[in-house]
């Protein structure tokens, strides 16, 4: 197979993610969004929003890591932020995974795919903290906009859900502050969010 | 409206693209491929096939401009590639749905964006050039895989095809030599698309 061969054999593979879903719903709230729709969408926002970043990013990395980073869901599937038994089993899920597919790639690209993803799990570098950042606001800013739908029907509580939420700011600050905290207040008075804990005290 | 506002709005309304749906089915044959799933695999495609390119590009500037050249569609909607009527009026169309939508942004970021949209459709720019290849490269591959269903319900032509695809070569020699034009072949063959010219010839 030549290295065109195996890059195309890589393009086509990764089509499957278009059918992956993810327990938010669109904004509209008219179906659940699929993967790459959401990487998609993350990988516009890291562009709208770099300035917001809380050290200098290389929007190339952030954009191609947000891109890239839900490829193994093909193979290991969505896990839901607060599935706590699948949480469990999910980085050696999609390890498995991300040899796989990544394995389609010639050597090279491969291995830097390879790498951007466990930089993106690791969220360690200032672009995967920010990366990261993005994957916590997005679903806030589509849960609140379908009116909480998800949140209503999951009963979520925000002692549940803040653990995950406040690592928003070790990406960017201000999308913490200014973004997902008050989308996250307003769902808790509205009832959308059960607020068994107080947000300014977490 | 603070410039964070004018953002967020930005990055909610764009949502919508996700329920703007395009002629081609996915691979699985499945259902058809919204404009955020397109933009999505392109922008990857982008990354993964960079040194295909006729002339060295700016992968960032690439990258962009495939995630956001739909989001006139909106408004727009989706026109058919071989759709002579609806092609006429496309640039208004669109024009305005830009307009519109880019608007939501602050300035800079608005003229920004929308530098990038008229660069996509000028096709003018080495970035641009391979931006469109991707954009007539990916829906042969997925109708190819899809055993040529949206070919086959049109009942398209290949001297309808043609000038169109064609332009492939624009952005990249190598991606419509070895990938388009094999592929455009193995379905005239097949009989999903209708031979009435010769592909050698055109």
């Amino acid at each position: 197979m030549t290295r065109l061969e195996q890059q195309i054999r890589f393009c086509r593979e990764i089509d499957k993610e278009k059918e992956v879903y993810r327990q938010t719903y669109l904004c509209s709230g008219n179906r659940r969004e699929n993967d790459a729709e959401h990487a998609w969408h993350m990988a516009i926002m890291a562009a709208v929003l770099q300035e917001y970043a809380n050290e200098d990013v290389d929007l190339l990395r952030v954009m191609t890591m947000l891109l890239i980073h839900d490829i193994v869901e093909i193979d290991a599937g969505d896990t839901y932020a607060y599935d706590t038994e699948g949480l469990k089993s999910q980085a050696e899920r999609e390890q498995r995974a991300a040899d796989r597919i990544f394995g389609l790639l010639p050597e090279d690209q491969r291995e830097k795919m390879m790498d951007l993803f466990h930089e993106f799990e690791a969220a360690e570098t200032p672009e995967a903290k920010f990366a990261k950042a993005l994957d916590n606001v997005q679903p806030v800013m589509l849960n609140d906009a379908s009116g909480g739908r998800d949140w209503r029907e999951k009963g979520i509580r925000l002692s549940r859900a803040i653990p995950r939420q406040k690592r928003t700011a070790e990406g960017s600050r201000i999308l913490w502050e200014e973004v997902s905290k008050p989308m996250i207040r307003r769902n808790i008075e509205l009832g959308n969010i059960i607020g068994d804990t107080d947000l300014e005290e977490v």
